[in-house]
C-alpha cells in the first residue's frame, strides 16, 4: 500500500459507511436518489487562514467543513445523503491533527447521517484546505430555492444573528471582552459560534413544507436577504429590533452600538433566512417549534428592489458593504 | 452583487447550461440519473506547485483539473453528466488568468459534454487550488470495479505509457531532451502528455461492456496496476516489451535505458488499465478500434498476489518504488 492508502484506509475509511463509497477502495462512489428523489448537490471550500485559524482544533475544523455544506442542504430542504472530501495537506503536517480531523469529520457524518462517499488527498505548499461536496435528497420538484419570494411573506430567520462575526472580532482581539463587558459565558458562546457552526438540519422538511424560498446565511444577513430578494425580483423590509440575538450579542451592541454592522453583515451565521407566505406563517411556527429550531419573523417581502433594515425611527441603516465578500 | 457573485456570473455561469446549474444563482444543482441509471461520483483535486506548473497556461491548468476527473469516470465506465468546482485563488491573482481559465474549462466542458453545475470560489495564502467533484451516469449495476479482475484475463492498456512522467523530468530540466536526443516534435509531446491529459471518455461504453476490472492510470502504471491486483485478491505477469510506448518515450529509453522506471512507475498517463476476460478479447479489441482508442495486451492476470513486470529475459523489474504518492 502506498502512503496516501494507507492514511485513507487508517482516517477515513471507518466513516465512509455508505455501501456506494466501496470501502474508498475504487476510484468512483455510486450514489443514486430512491425513486420520486431528487439529489442536491452544494460545495463549499474553507481555507487556513481565511476560513478558519491554523491552531483552531482539527476536529472543529473538520466539523465546520462538513457543516457549511450541511447548512446549504438544511436551506434547500433537503435531507443529507453523503459527501465526498478533497483535503490539501501542508508538508510535514502532524498526524495527531489528521487524526483529530478524521475524528470530528467521523462524529458529524454520523450526527447528520451524512457519510463520506470518497475523495482526494493531496499535498500543497500553502494552508490546510478542505473542500467538501455534499449531496441531499427530497421529493422530485420540492427543492426551497432563492427565487420564491413573493411580496407580503414573511421574511424569518433561524436561531441568532451575528455570534459568529462577533466571536471572529473577539477571536482576533481578545480585548473585545473587556470591551464589550462579556462574562465568560458570553466570551465562549460567541467564539464557539464563530469556531463550528450549527446547522439547521433538523428544519429542512419544514422549509420544503411551507417556506416559498430561503438560503443559508453564510455572507452576513443583509447580503444574503439581498441575494434571494434578487432572485426573488423583490424587496424586503426588516425591523433591526426583531432580528433574533444572542444574550452576548446584546451585550456587545449596548457596550458598542456600531457592531450592528459587524452583526448585520459579517457573516458566518449558518442560520437559515426564508420567506412564508402569510397563510402558513402560524403552521410554520409551530412546526419549528416541534423540530426545536427557534425561528423569529423579522420582516416582509415588500415591491422594492432591495433589502432593507430599518432602526426604531424606521429609518434606514446604511452599511459599507451588505455582505462578505472574498472579490 | 458581490465581487464574487460578479466573478461567477462573467466567467463561470456560462459555463453552467446544465439546467439542473439553475444559473448558478442558487445555494446548491439538482442532479438525478435517469430512471435505471446510478450516478458515478469521483472528485479530485490538483495544487499549484505540486500538480502543476504556476506558470502553466490558466486554460491547460483548467483542462487537467477536469480531465483528472474524467479520467476516472471514464475508467468506470460512466458516461460524464456535470461537474462541480472549488476554485482557492491567492490574492492578487491576474484576471487575464481567470478568464482563460474559464475558457478552458468551458472548451472542456463542452467538448466532453460535461456542464458546470455549481461550486464556491474563495481566497488562499497558497497557490491555485483547484477541486473537482465530477458525475457520471451509467445503467445501474455495470459500474467498472477495481475488483472484478480474474485469473487468466488480460491486462490492456490504452495509449502510450511513462510519457507525462518524462514530460515531467523535461519540463523540471530541459537538458533532458538534449541527453535523450529528442527531436523538437517528441520535446512538444512529452511536454503535452503532462500539461494535459487525455482521458479515455471514448472507451466507457466499450468498458463497460467487456471489461472485468478497471481503474485510471493515474499513480504510474506499476503501482496503479498493483492495487487493481489487490483489490481483486490476484496477481498480474507484465510484459514490459509489449507496454506501448511514444516514439519520444522510445528515444528516451535508447539513451537512457533506467528511465523504464520513470515510464512504468511515474504518474500522469491518464490512461486506462483494464483486465478483459479471454474469450472477450477479440472484440473488445475491435470495439476499441471502433471508438479510435488504440489499446495492447500487455499481459495476464494471475494467481499470485502482485504485480510483476518482466523484461525481455523474464526477470522481474525491481523498482525503488511502484507509485507516486503524496504520503
Amino acid at each position: 500500500m502506498s502512503g496516501e492508502d494507507k492514511l485513507i484506509a487508517r482516517h477515513f475509511k471507518p466513516i465512509a459507511k455508505h455501501p456506494g463509497a466501496l470501502g474508498l477502495t475504487d476510484d468512483a462512489a455510486l450514489l443514486s436518489p430512491p425513486p420520486g428523489q431528487a439529489l442536491v448537490v452544494t460545495a463549499d471550500a474553507i481555507v487556513g487562514g481565511v476560513h478558519f485559524f491554523v491552531d483552531d482544533p482539527a476536529d472543529a475544523v473538520a466539523r465546520k467543513a462538513l457543516r457549511v455544506n450541511l447548512s446549504d442542504l438544511a436551506a434547500k430542504g433537503a435531507s443529507p445523503a453523503g459527501f465526498v472530501l478533497t483535503l490539501a495537506l501542508p508538508r510535514g503536517f502532524d498526524g495527531g491533527w489528521l487524526t483529530a480531523f478524521a475524528r470530528g469529520l467521523g462524529a458529524d457524518a454520523k450526527k447528520y447521517g451524512c457519510p463520506l462517499l470518497g475523495g482526494d488527498t493531496v499535498h500543497t505548499p500553502g494552508p490546510v484546505t478542505i473542500s467538501i461536496t455534499a449531496f441531499g435528497t427530497l421529493p422530485t420538484g420540492t427543492m426551497v430555492m432563492r427565487c420564491g419570494a413573493r411580496v407580503g411573506d414573511h421574511v424569518i430567520v433561524t436561531g441568532t444573528i451575528g455570534d459568529a462575526a462577533l466571536g471572529l472580532r473577539l477571536r482576533k482581539a481578545r480585548a473585545f471582552a473587556k470591551r464589550w463587558k462579556l462574562g465568560s459565558a458570553m466570551r465562549r458562546h460567541l467564539l464557539a459560534r464563530y469556531l463550528v457552526p450549527e446547522p439547521r438540519n433538523a428544519l429542512a422538511e419544514v422549509l420544503r413544507r411551507h417556506a416559498s424560498a430561503a438560503m443559508d446565511v453564510s455572507d452576513g444577513l443583509a447580503g444574503d436577504l439581498g441575494k434571494l430578494c434578487r432572485a426573488s425580483g423583490a424587496g424586503a423590509e426588516i425591523e433591526v429590533a426583531r432580528v433574533p440575538l444572542s444574550k452576548a450579542a446584546r451585550a456587545a451592541l449596548a457596550a458598542e452600538p456600531k457592531a450592528i454592522e459587524t452583526v448585520l453583515t459579517g457573516g458566518d451565521d449558518f442560520e437559515v433566512v426564508a420567506t412564508i407566505p402569510p397563510a402558513a406563517l402560524d403552521v410554520f411556527l409551530t412546526a419549528a417549534r416541534a423540530v426545536g429550531v427557534p425561528v423569529a419573523a423579522i420582516g416582509r417581502v415588500t415591491a422594492g428592489k432591495a433589502a432593507r433594515f430599518l432602526g426604531p425611527d424606521r429609518r434606514q441603516l446604511r452599511f459599507a458593504r451588505a455582505s462578505f465578500s472574498h472579490f
